[in-house]
């Protein structure tokens, strides 16, 4: 028995996310589920390295799965890209220690975030960015991403819904670059809360128009309340790195 | 009256090209005229400076009109970005001259093809350039493409249905280059042939696959017979710049 582990490129702008939900839903997990079980032959379960919203896009979701049958990694890799559909790609195959486990084995996570920040829209990125028509200003941003940084309870950026123990998290390093009317946003952490990147971005944004100060940061991580954050930012900007 | 000069951005994916064909056709012409006269108040009719096939691209295609309606450049872009769709936007407007005519105005032309080079599709650009499995060998299709060069007859790379009296065009310059998989070929010359360009870059392609010799261009373009090229390259590549 081999334990394959997989990285995935997805365009999830069609998808309800990656976390299989039931039979028959449209999720990239199911998807891929689907054609890793024909392939072996016998129902198989893929384990994600972690989940992505509906409309959330990956450049790199690791993945892994046991199969009896045996195959070479170019073999599964041209299996998959064979029958998966075309806005799922499997970019790399890799057979690795039967111990090891996508989830539990993956103790970082980056994500990116793309902003279009002209006044009138991009044809080309439209599905892959969100689009702010105000100029955002990015010093401000900047400053206000620099209080992430570190240990915090982020109960204030968490959905209402989220019934996780403990809400806190730790990001590493989160950076902002612009490069002709393109903002990108790279936040890394050790995990993050369901819709915690999007609820982020989109204060970011709220400070990028002067409507929230960069120096309020500090004090509505500490209040933990889910209200004294700005909008949440549309699925489309963001990439599972 | 004034003359009003735009510029155009579209995503050509899902048009039939840039030309108006007849009434109700899902034409980048026909969508901006239909809103222009909307605007006006009277038909307009708006001159482009070049057609793009179906499919084709576009990131700064120039086209002007005329009215009689007394409206701002700033009016004009906000009331057609406002009312066209998402897929088309005017990234600029400007009021010139009564005798400026973007057909005859532009005296040179650029396109940009996109080729993704690697074995597996990227879900992202798939929409955007063209899937070329096998490795292209870069430095044979630089070599072929300097062959291109200078005032040639380009009957070799025409369509059969052309008409033109003359298939004499000057090729300005044309580089290719290639990062992270994705290699873009950029071409400029006083004027390209219906289908010239992906004529072009299929024999270039070709030619990277090891299956026309660079050499052998300039016989073929002497040759002045279609069937001597290589395959024409898929419409989603390409661009008009």
């Amino acid at each position: 028995m081999n334990n394959y582990k997989l990285t995935i490129q997805y365009d999830g702008g069609r998808y309800k996310g990656w976390q299989r939900l039931g039979n028959g839903e449209n999720t990239i997990q199911a998807k891929i589920e689907h054609v890793v079980s024909e392939m072996a032959g016998v129902p198989i379960e893929i384990i994600g390295s972690g989940r992505t919203d509906a409309g959330v896009h990956a450049l790199a979701q690791i993945a892994n799965f046991k199969m009896e049958k045996e195959m070479t990694e170019q073999a599964v890799q041209t299996y998959l890209n064979k029958y998966l559909p075309q806005d799922i790609v499997v970019t790399n195959v890799e057979i690795v220690a039967d111990r090891y486990h996508a989830r539990f084995h993956t103790t970082e996570k980056m994500y990116l975030y793309k902003i279009w920040n002209e006044a009138y829209t991009n044809p080309f990125i439209r599905k892959y960015s969100t689009h702010i028509e105000e100029p955002l200003d990015l010093e401000k941003m900047k400053m206000a991403a620099s209080f992430f940084i570190g240990e915090h309870d982020f109960t204030a950026f968490s959905n209402a819904k989220s019934n996780k123990k403990t809400k806190v998290r730790e990001i590493y390093s989160f950076e902002i670059t612009k490069e002709n009317g393109l903002i990108e946003v790279r936040i890394s952490g050790n995990g993050f809360l369901y819709n915690m990147v999007r609820k982020i971005v989109g204060t970011l944004i709220e400070v990028g128009l002067g409507r929230i100060e960069a120096e309020d940061i500090p004090a509505i991580i500490e209040k933990k309340e889910r209200n004294q954050t700005g909008r949440m930012a549309e699925a489309a900007g963001l990439f599972l790195v």
